[in-house]
């Protein structure tokens, strides 16, 4: 049954969504978003078209699940770094999250697709945007705190989180224009750039 | 006239060329790669859709052009760098080519459609990689002589270049999900990064 927006869902609902979402996910990386039809999806998922219209309006709904998906993964590295005795070491050693999350080649093409989609749809838009907000102000707060630690100083906060952003989301571009990328390599230099931004 | 693969186009027919890829151009970024006709192209272009399928075989020769077009500019700014006496210090003041050329908006959005096209069309996945073979051997060489002179080292020049395209790139996405960013703080950030690498 759709839940009403206050009210937790059940485990299973819940898990339909998270099924009807990876369709999606998979779909508008292969076919784009106006490529994937809702009868493709159902199919992907294995459910009927009036199931998922019952978890989703429509596609733009899902796309905005997706979003926020995506929100809740970044916010979840970030709270691993947050507990971390030294964040600094921490964003350090953990260079790898970052580095496979967005060289993933299916994440890669979903990533590219919902800013292509974003820079048509001023509604997309305003998602993909508040999220980002959302995103950045937590890993600003972070970095400034790794920097203090640091006693760092060159570039504001907001500018150093704005370009270690760009660093690691361009990554997804890379994969799709250079598939064969050496990850491994990719590390120590990854490592360096941080080093001397935070 | 279609001009012979060999033969220099006349000035005009470059000119009547230019004027297409420039609507479609805009066309691809406002409305996406499927969702611009011909119909469209030909409107925006101020021209009948004869005469752009005169030049133009289909609309995925077009994306040809406009990526050929694309490594051209790259090309472009590897030849201004290649001439410099100090590489790495025209790289360190010129970091202004790239991050204008990356955050800016309609320029943006076609750079991340024709990345999401490329992720899910494999001919247009083909002519990306192409460029970007060319355009990275290109960088990597620049890179190379710039990191010898300077002495430094950490990292392969594959990787630093990997890495500073990133860098680059993910600027265009960032303007996406950011479009309030602040251009000029970011360019002693990108600056730092670059003496890092290099």
């Amino acid at each position: 049954m759709p839940q009403p927006p206050n009210q937790s869902p059940s485990p299973r609902c819940q898990a339909r969504r998270q099924q009807i979402l990876d369709a999606a996910a998979a779909c508008f990386a292969r076919e784009g978003f106006h490529g994937a039809s809702v009868a493709l999806l159902s199919k992907t998922a294995g459910m009927s078209p009036g199931h998922i219209y019952h978890f989703f309006e429509n596609k733009e709904a899902i796309v905005a699940a997706l979003i926020e998906r995506r929100l809740e993964r970044s916010l979840e590295v970030a709270r691993q770094f947050e507990s971390a005795e030294d964040i600094f070491q921490a964003m350090i050693e953990r260079v790898d999250l970052g580095l496979n999350e967005k060289t993933d080649p299916s994440n890669a093409a979903l990533e590219l697709e919902i800013l292509a989609e974003a820079a048509r749809n001023p509604r997309v838009a305003v998602l993909v945007q508040k999220a980002d907000t959302v995103r950045r102000a937590r890993f600003q707060k972070l970095i400034q705190r790794a920097r203090q630690a640091r006693g760092g100083d060159g570039g504001s906060d907001a500018a150093v989180t704005e370009v270690i952003t760009a660093l690691f989301e361009g990554l997804a571009a890379r994969t799709i224009s250079h598939p064969d990328l050496d990850r491994d390599a990719l590390m120590p230099v990854l490592r360096a750039a941080l080093q001397a931004l935070i």
